[in-house]
């Protein structure tokens, strides 16, 4: 009996993600059945079943690859030194993002803003998804505040305000456009890094107010 | 027979939406029945099918209702002259929409960012929905854009940028902040002001890089 190739291995598990990440852009998590899955990956149960025992497998699996992506373009980031600016870094952590599952499409418009959506949807009604959730975003939150601070370090950046609300504001810039981006299509990053650069040229608030 | 008060209505309605808003938060939109409204505001089917024929009308009466106040929010803002600048503009947007139903709680953490994020996740499959929520995004990227346009006459803020970019940006800011609170937990809008402040004081960008 012939071995069965790693890399025959990994074609088959990514073609069981991809074909699980567009049912559930589309109809969402609830909605989607593991046949439904099955059919759009056009495997047999079988094939399937033989990585993922069900839905929950297959959603962590998913957006565990998308924050190990997320973390790795912050460490490419944080290795800069002087460390990118806002207006350079989100926007490039963004593309890679965006770009991971680029040709992934739902009623023409890439699925993967809307899956992104649907996993948060999930959130409240799932314990696991959540810890792998929560894990992330500390990690994530823990590297934009490294990069705030070797800002406040090198004097490019006022030193009273605590990074890790400076992290959380970059985050929730990036969060809020993906979800633009599920709810009325896509955008290029240029807009944010255009707002970004915008809000870098304003003229400073004094302390205490 | 006693003519039914104004105010009544008002009151009946308001009990229904909020009775709406908690299991749309709590369960989804596709989870939650009738019935499961009508139990959680304690009133009987004839009560309640007076004011809406069903969950559609629900979820639409929530969504212009949130829009209607992030809309008078603006309106408020824009009247300032000079217009205020983006760490007291966001906050203060935001603050007011957290605030607008902070009673309702879900698992003992305010329940509207996670009826927002449920909302998000019912566009793809509802068009009368997604047109409310388009037309509302229309009117605030366009108050954005002109409180940025008065910035940029003012020289609070470079002039070389599209508005309506960093009117996306701002709004990309308010989402992702709602979006952090509906998955990790509730957090002041004093960290939105901060990390706002901390970017206003960068350097700004070479034009044309």
């Amino acid at each position: 009996m012939a071995r069965v190739s790693q890399a025959h291995l990994d074609a088959r598990r990514r073609q069981i993600l991809d074909a699980a990440a567009l049912c559930f852009a589309r109809n969402g998590f609830h909605a989607t059945s593991m046949q439904d899955v099955l059919k759009e990956a056009d495997l047999s149960a079988g094939a399937v079943y033989r990585y993922f025992a069900g839905k929950d497998e297959l959603i962590a699996a998913i957006v565990s690859e998308v924050l190990g992506e997320v973390r790795a373009a912050f460490e490419a980031a944080a290795e800069q030194s002087p460390p990118p600016p806002p207006d350079r870094l989100v926007p490039a952590v963004l593309d890679r993002t965006l770009g991971l599952r680029e040709s992934l499409t739902v009623d023409g418009v890439p699925a993967f803003p809307r899956l992104v959506v649907q996993v948060w949807s999930e959130i409240p009604r799932n314990d696991t998804l959540a810890d792998v959730l929560r894990e992330g975003y500390t990690v994530v939150r823990a590297a934009w505040a490294r990069i705030v601070e070797a800002h406040q370090a090198a004097g490019t950046m006022r030193s009273d305000v605590p990074p890790d609300h400076v992290a959380r504001t970059m985050i929730a810039t990036v969060l809020g456009f993906i979800a633009q981006q599920s709810l009325f299509g896509p955008a290029s990053v240029d807009v944010l890094r255009d707002g970004l650069r915008a809000l870098m040229s304003m003229p400073g608030t004094d302390p205490g107010t």
